[in-house]
């Protein structure tokens, strides 16, 4: 048992950067609530890869940003719940595997009933000198009810 | 990057005073979900000011401290789940303004639909010799289904 | 204030062990919604105790186990979002008690609607050579919606 004695540098750094993963995690969910798409597209990388569904999904920023443009006029409101957030950093802290859990609630600007999503975010990040930045995000559903998207990648639970 | 080396004092300071401020938010989830409205007061300013509409709240912890009564006799049971914890320190670490996302479930003892809350907290701190506490607390909305209260605070979303 | 000082080593390796803890519920609920029982019970000590409720639980791993084989083919899906996680540590950070907010959503695979669980985790932890694992875990509901269990441990809350 090492707890008392003083943590490493390293796990300090750590911890200082999962805070910091925790914004932009955070940051995404605000902007996807505020409708702020230009936000949201800033917190990716030029390269990024975003995954929607099972066999599809944006390449790059540009192509991601495009997608974004709807949010405002297709949903009346969202509010995204960010929780269960799971950081595994690589060499150098330069590069992090991150596992986070969702619900978001969707009200509709059509009259349909508000659309409930659950699932994981499974992201790639990397650290650049304006700070930490998806590469790669992909949205797996454990489930949804009254969803517009009727196929979702699924988190892969266990058959019994 | 400078990750790996050591981080500063006043970062690592930052981090600590982070989950202390965590924590305050969490107590006041809990005191509110157990019924507790003169732990839910103590964890106010003398002088807070508490947004609950577009034109009203409580000035001062008595005022607010009187609105917390009905809490036991108007709900059966609630639940908060607070998230998305985003802060940022004034200098000194003496204030921080802080940002966090709510999910509030609310069983009524009246004869009517739960009501669901989905929003923003928006927070001034001020750090006290017995700890954070509320100076300013205030409440914005995404969206509700079924709340007892009509007229919120909206969280500002742009229109498209 | 003594903010902007340097913070101790105990409070630093306590920051360091809340992360480590938040982990070990995070991926309790990652491997409950991935149905994977076997990764669920090797998270409890061999002696630990899960409260079910209000007068049964399962004592010792082996009996906690075989109570997770029906997770699969009871539920069709289940989504668990964790927040709210108060820590505190017990003497050289060997032990802590641990209080969170559930937010869990299940979807069976008989033919009736989705379970809804709005409540509390009460946790007692102990720090092994392999990591932080439950002792004692004991879920609290403030309420349910159309779910399962009849019967839950009441978080308690005060009447008015």
């Amino acid at each position: 048992m090492t707890t008392t004695q003083k943590p490493t540098d390293t796990v300090l750094a750590e911890l200082v950067q999962t805070e910091r993963i925790h914004r932009l995690l955070f940051d995404y969910a605000f902007h996807l609530d505020m409708n702020h798409p230009d936000e949201i597209a800033a917190l990716f990388t030029e390269d990024c890869y975003v995954a929607y569904g099972p066999t599809f999904g944006a390449e790059g920023r540009q192509a991601y940003s495009e997608t974004l443009g709807g949010i405002g006029s297709f949903f009346a409101a969202t509010s995204h719940h960010v929780s269960n957030i799971v950081v595994d950093f690589g060499p150098d802290l330069a590069t992090a595997i991150v596992r986070s859990v969702l619900y978001a609630w969707h009200k509709y600007t059509k009259e349909r009933p508000d659309g409930h999503f659950f699932g994981q975010y499974h992201d790639e990040l990397v650290r650049t000198d304006e700070g930490w930045r998806f590469k790669r995000r992909e949205l797996r559903a454990s489930g949804v009810v009254d969803f517009h998207v009727k196929k979702q990648i699924p988190i892969g639970r266990a058959e019994s």
